[in-house]
């Protein structure tokens, strides 16, 4: 990575976005900070486009006048580019969870003659969750095989219909192989559902060049689209004609205002779409995808392997502590973490010293890196904290080891 | 109705919404109008929740600091204290689409015995899209069956499962006797899911007197939520606690944070959770719920009626127009509908004017009622341009003729 791409990245880190003084934020992993722009641009979609346009602001809303109704498949197109996926396979709207469920049951409307779903210990249980529920409605034999993270390409056989896994383990940081997995599941004829909810915006991904089917993330951890921020699908643009959207919403349909009693499944993307998309929450998540433009995701892994790697050698370097991560970055996503039996009042003594990052039962402290705004400064400091808390058992007091609900 | 709650009405409708100067707006039945408080407490949700408690805002977040996480329990007391429903039994969060499906689904797995699904041709089209998706994926023989609307009550047998309607139809307003057809289905041992998008915050709504299992709803209508406001969920206490949610998210999950690998329904109406819920766009909500306070259902009712009777008299006086509404407005929803071969056209040039109903396909004019924020005047003016417009064939240009894509 050359100098004046970091020079950029600590301009950005300045200039983007919205931190509270003194605080450095590493838990971007599970929502980012809030863009400078958003308050102004939410404003005006609340003044100048609901309060005057009104019902016309689906035809005629947006910051370009483009319509409401447009914008998730905008939005889907720019959040598309971030991750390798043409034009018009990308659409925003719902939440991850509906859009699993829905990209699980469009990806086995394609294999309706194999029964297993692969998947493994490390993907986020909500996905298992949804999926069960899911394979317990079909019925007819349907089964979620779950295997551990390193046992995935061994339990690729020709029973496997769909391979669903996240990419990017939300406690460890392991990253799959989405190239040779998604290979090996298409040499033996299943499908990939792949969750990139640790992926978006922190790692480069690449849907088309993999010939990933169907792709499902959020936009409220790396992409910094603010809490409760809607989620994204993307399908190949072949299933994009071919596959059962499942949860058949009147948006998805071809002519969504004919009103028509039957369903029709509209073109391309779109027939994923199922409710009315929040144009409020969109206007936020605009301009957190602002910050994106003109930015490179390899810049961005090259910097964020460095901020990660920074603060590794030094919390082993003063600590004694273990990774929980892949030493190799090639091999985790944009997140360290770390084991300590007492990993939630250390992290509570961390925050209370501005370091904030999370904890994951049952003794995981997480820490996420964003190289749009956290500086190599800081992530060293970061360290230096941590080590001094783990050191002097600075966490060791009832106010860190008393635990509050965890989020 | 006193006079004084006639006046307070009046008093709101200048006090609460910011509505365009010169625009009487007859499309809340669409997307009510933004709420004077939004923006304030939108721009606060974003400055001083997500800026500076970060991810801290799930536990402490809220215009009272209660946590973001418990939000969508708390607006959904508010709501179900609108359409009479106890406290604990409704949800906020996902699109109705979602919610509908996840409603019938749950209403399903408590009579699993019986595969007939029973609706009428003036359900919302989207409504019969979910619902024949989730019958299709159930297989097993269920089966949606569609009658006529004013042939629901005959058509209630031993074989019907769940009775699925919408109370208010979105066309002409008709509304449905929810408690005679509840009871109906209830004496023949069916359930039922009510689609209530076009009455909360519009119409008396008693889910508790009716022993109404499941109920359905949106909240960017009657409830003046904003665009693409989140949808709400209500389940009667008993079967909150045996259905099945079927989107088994995490947040419905017992122990969220546990992030067990096995799904296990949380307490309650919470078990109906499913993916992290829009904050930005519920404070918006927050705001637009905030004006239903102190307000009673009944004088909002009995305004409307008012309103509407004074608008339909004024119509049927100066034209020949027919209605599409039942004319008995006990027998109908806070919407007016009238038959017009030109509807488009008719519209848009009241549009013009600056009064706003809108269309709906082949030759419908809608004009819902609010009392919240419009005046009698108003009301009577706006029937006055509209008797002048079809008299004088004013919509007769190609500005008004030219079909535009329609919301």
């Amino acid at each position: 990575m050359k100098t004046s791409s970091i020079a950029m990245f600590e301009a950005l880190a300045l200039d983007a976005f919205d931190l509270p003084e003194g605080v450095t934020y590493l838990d971007g992993n599970s929502l980012g900070p809030l863009p400078k722009a958003a308050r102004a641009r939410v404003d005006s979609m609340l003044k100048e486009e609901w309060g005057k346009l009104l019902i016309g602001g689906w035809n005629a809303g947006g910051a370009d006048g483009e319509g409401w109704m447009d914008q998730p498949l905008i939005q889907g197109d720019r959040i598309g580019h971030l991750i390798g996926a043409p034009k018009g396979t990308t659409l925003v709207g719902e939440t991850l969870s509906i859009r699993l469920y829905q990209a699980l049951a469009a990806a086995l409307s394609l294999r309706p003659d194999r029964k297993v779903v692969l998947t493994d210990s490390g993907n986020f249980p909500s996905d298992l969750y949804m999926a069960q529920a899911l394979l317990e409605t079909l019925g007819q034999g349907h089964e979620l095989v779950i295997v551990e993270p390193e046992e995935v390409a061994d339990r690729i056989g020709d029973d496997v219909a769909v391979l669903m896994l996240t990419h990017v383990d939300y406690r460890s940081g392991r990253m799959h192989d989405m190239a040779a997995l998604t290979k090996a599941a298409h040499d033996i004829g299943a499908l990939t559902v792949w969750d990139l909810a640790h992926s978006a915006g922190a790692v480069v991904v690449d849907l088309a060049g993999c010939e990933a089917d169907f792709a499902v993330g959020c936009t409220y951890k790396y992409l910094n689209g603010g809490p409760g921020a809607p989620a994204f699908i993307h399908a190949r643009e072949d299933h994009c004609e071919t596959a059962r959207p499942v949860l058949a919403g009147w948006l998805g349909h071809a002519a969504p205002f004919a009103f028509e009693q039957a369903y029709r499944p509209g073109p391309g993307i779109s027939r994923f779409r199922v409710g009315t998309p929040p144009i409020v929450q969109m206007a936020a998540l605009e301009t957190a995808l602002d910050v994106f433009d003109g930015v490179e995701m390899a810049d961005i892994r090259a910097r964020s392997i460095a901020l990660s790697q920074g603060f590794v050698e030094r919390v082993l370097d003063k600590t004694d502590l273990q990774l929980a991560s892949d030493p190799d970055p090639q091999k985790r996503g944009s997140q360290i973490s770390l084991h300590h039996a007492e990993g939630y009042a250390v992290m509570q003594a961390l925050i209370a010293r501005g370091v904030v990052g999370d904890f994951r039962a049952p003794d995981i402290l997480r820490f996420g890196f964003a190289p749009l705004y956290n500086s190599r400064a800081d992530v060293l400091s970061a360290a230096d904290e941590l080590a001094e808390i783990v050191a002097s058992e600075a966490w060791n007091r009832p106010e860190f080891l008393t635990r509050k609900a965890v989020t």
